[in-house]
């Protein structure tokens, strides 16, 4: 048992160090692990099955819509990225650049992707012509680069994988409409899938995507009321086809520019994964995106016949993705490990349960016990992945609902945000000078002007002028 | 008919000038784009679905054997590419440097992966300690970098996609059983799946990779008689792991260097699919590998029940993946397109047809046209790619066998070569100064010492001492 107690105790609590919880869940449940590289994580098996599963629901609902893969170039030439003004402020300064290949110096420097809009720009400045082209509806799976100065697993990393939608379509309406479909398979995917709720909007100017008109956002409450942008859709217009010159013949046969999109998510959503679900046992996987979603660990497994009937169950629960832990650790040992890995269902099976034909079935996140005939067992774990799924989620949307304020004025504001950890709905008035005020006050950043709009007030809660827009404000990864 | 001309004249045949009938397949088939970076190609949808077949193909046998994926850093820091001699010599002429990191120089210059033998190396030497933790068996997909002068679409280019496969064990026997294990895994995908019959063999100490202590390898013979390495898997005895101090305590505590394998499959079996089974129309797919698998033709679409017999047909298919061209082209121009493009089966269907209760089947290797009966069509369908794929195999079976030769003499060796485009198989002494004299001389190099010896003379075709193997050699890719 003192081994047991070790693993366990390894992990910080919640309450105590959340940043530290975090760290320890990360590494204890083998999500990662720290390399050589300044920065970068290695993403374990543990940790890239969820990314795993994660690209497979993801890449389906892509292809619903009529996206189709593509894969572009790592390198993007610096004259390349300079094209689009705001675009190349807003990454120059983060890019990673690759100056040597081989013995020899480059003519002209080359920085390594920190998203490939102006490689699609140039693509798309190529292959369209004429309005049978349009739209083209295209998604690469890769990994980017970011020369971030402070990281932290899954959260903020030099590297990290990603998809990257990027469209272009014949008109501005189409284009809209794509930016905001693409976040709700996002938001629904999240929801769905992830058990996370989330809140839907449109991003301030400030924070909105370097060379983007609009960029749309869905934002997610952790358990420490801290918020996590968890996917943005951004809509270009036609600001870059100005720049790359992307102009096709309409049916008139008229020159036309394009309009454009782009759509991301990161394996930051394993972040949110861990920060929404976790406990102080460790992980906490929704059902329907766990690599394994049933441990099946035997009870007294030498004694006669006890594997034999592991291996039974394992088959008779094909349907699902399921294994048994016949290792040579003690049960107590392999309980804690099904816990730190958030494997959802672990089934219990000794002598005396075969003897009375059951097995006894633990949720991960209640951790009810369940007694339950061996002969309908299917049946039964998928009841209650089912319910744990739901349960999930309903816990999660409680959870954030529980932490969201309002504020009317900047002093319920100031006090929101300093003892109330959660989101914070108040007033805006538009101006940039009450965003930058409210960060500098309370460290609090717009997350976003949600589509579902409420009157908390009339004037903006920093301010006092004639508010425009409600807004979610909060402290954020 | 002018449009339908224009598109097959478009391409070079085969017999005039194979290299120009590549470059226009790949171009006009839209498996690529050149980019505006040097030597780094966009794989376009029609191209990386191809990709992502053969990835799904390949992951699912890797699983099979008990591999797990992994996603280890891009960069590899320089002092970390040092640590194992013969490695470093191999790579760090090619690779790519990054020396920034935002607008500062960094402290120690990073290159982009060529390969990742060293991250995993790192990172075995933090998490195996006991024997307990052996073996691991890792995969990643991913895109890796080599600085090449002269590049050609999927055969060579500055950045490709791959996957590589990195196990460490606790014994020798049990790395070289993965390694051959690896390479069989390989060379039935290829049979298969892609219908490309290979030599399986090893590699010779000239040709085997950087830091390996034997390299195995599968070779195909191309259309125009030149040798594709289509795959490796290298043994590195416990070499890396003296180099990175990889130990761990065996079951009776004593301190032992691990063993450990990889192994890379990429891109560039889309350039052995090409120029196996392409012909003068452009690109031939083996029906399992085939993103699309049947194109449904609708003649005289216009007319009243065609488009709706159509979409009725692609339901009744459901089975296979199956598209409509519903476009408002010419037939003739679609036929043009769907050969063009490989796909291995059109279905002809307009109202005479539908008046008789069947559908003209044009297969696209053999251009064979089978009217089959509407009632049981998914049936014929079946039946037709499965024979299909069948052929595909014996085909490039009966060209390569009808392309390999055998030279008991230097004279017979060189006319061979220059002559006889394909395999030659001679004996050699073993000595790498034979190799490089038949490389100079007769532009050949040695593909493989196959598993399957046989004896062809007593003396090796070059310097006439004892010969020691049986060796096949080609011009290569």
């Amino acid at each position: 048992m003192a081994k047991e107690k070790k693993l366990v105790e390894a992990i910080t609590s919640m309450e105590e160090d959340f940043a530290q919880w975090y760290t320890d869940v990360v590494k204890k449940a083998e999500l990662i692990d720290y390399s050589s590289v300044r920065g970068c994580m290695i993403l374990r098996p543990n940790g890239y099955a969820i990314w795993e599963n994660i690209q497979k629901e993801l890449d389906r609902r892509f292809k619903e819509t009529g996206v189709e893969n593509v894969y572009m170039p790592m390198f993007i030439p610096e004259s390349l990225l300079q094209k689009e003004k705001d675009h190349v402020e807003g990454f120059a300064p983060e890019v990673a650049w690759v100056t040597h290949g081989g013995l020899e110096p480059l003519q002209e420097r080359l920085c390594v992707r920190p998203t490939s809009e102006t490689l699609f720009c140039d693509f798309y400045s190529n292959i369209v012509q004429s309005y049978r082209d349009l739209p083209k509806l295209y998604n690469q799976w890769c990994s980017v680069v970011r020369w971030e100065k402070t990281t932290r697993p899954f959260l903020r990393s030099v590297e990290f994988l990603w998809q990257e939608g990027h469209t272009i379509h014949a008109t501005a309406e189409e284009a809209e409409e794509r930016t905001i479909q693409m976040l709700n398979v996002y938001s629904d995917f999240c929801e769905q899938i992830l058990a996370i709720p989330m809140v839907k909007g449109k991003k301030t100017e400030k924070e909105k995507f370097a060379g983007a008109k609009a960029t749309y956002t869905i934002e997610a409450l952790m358990h420490d009321g801290k918020a996590l942008q968890s996917g943005t859709s951004h809509n270009f217009g036609d600001g870059f086809a100005r720049a790359f010159d992307i102009q096709y013949t309409d049916k008139d046969n008229k020159l036309q520019y394009a309009h454009q999109t782009s759509w991301g998510m990161t394996t930051r959503l394993i972040g949110a994964i861990i920060m929404v679900h976790g406990d102080d046992s460790g992980l906490v996987l929704p059902p329907r995106i766990a690599p394994t979603q049933v441990m099946i660990i035997p009870i007294a497994q030498h004694k006669e016949g006890v594997l034999l009937k592991a291996a039974e169950l394992k088959e008779k629960l094909g349907g699902f993705r399921v294994k048994v832990d016949d290792s040579d650790k003690s049960p107590g040992w392999k309980f804690s490990e099904q816990e730190m890995r958030g494997i959802p269902i672990r089934i219990e099976i000794g002598p005396k349960d075969i003897e009375a034909n059951q097995a006894v079935i633990v949720r991960r996140d209640t951790r009810e016990k369940i007694v339950a005939s061996l002969d309908d067992l299917d049946k039964t774990v998928s009841e209650v992945l089912e319910i744990m799924q739901n349960e999930m989620l309903e816990r999660a949307r409680n959870h954030r609902d529980s932490h969201t304020t309002s504020a009317s004025d900047f002093e319920e504001f100031k006090d929101a945000i300093a003892n109330k950890p959660g989101f914070v709905k108040a007033m805006w008035c538009g101006d940039k000078a009450c965003e930058d005020a409210i960060k500098e006050q309370t460290g609090a950043t717009s997350r976003c002007m949600p589509f579902e709009q409420e009157h908390i007030a009339d004037t903006c809660v920093c301010c006092g002028k004639k508010a425009k827009s409600m807004v979610y404000w909060g402290k954020a990864y």
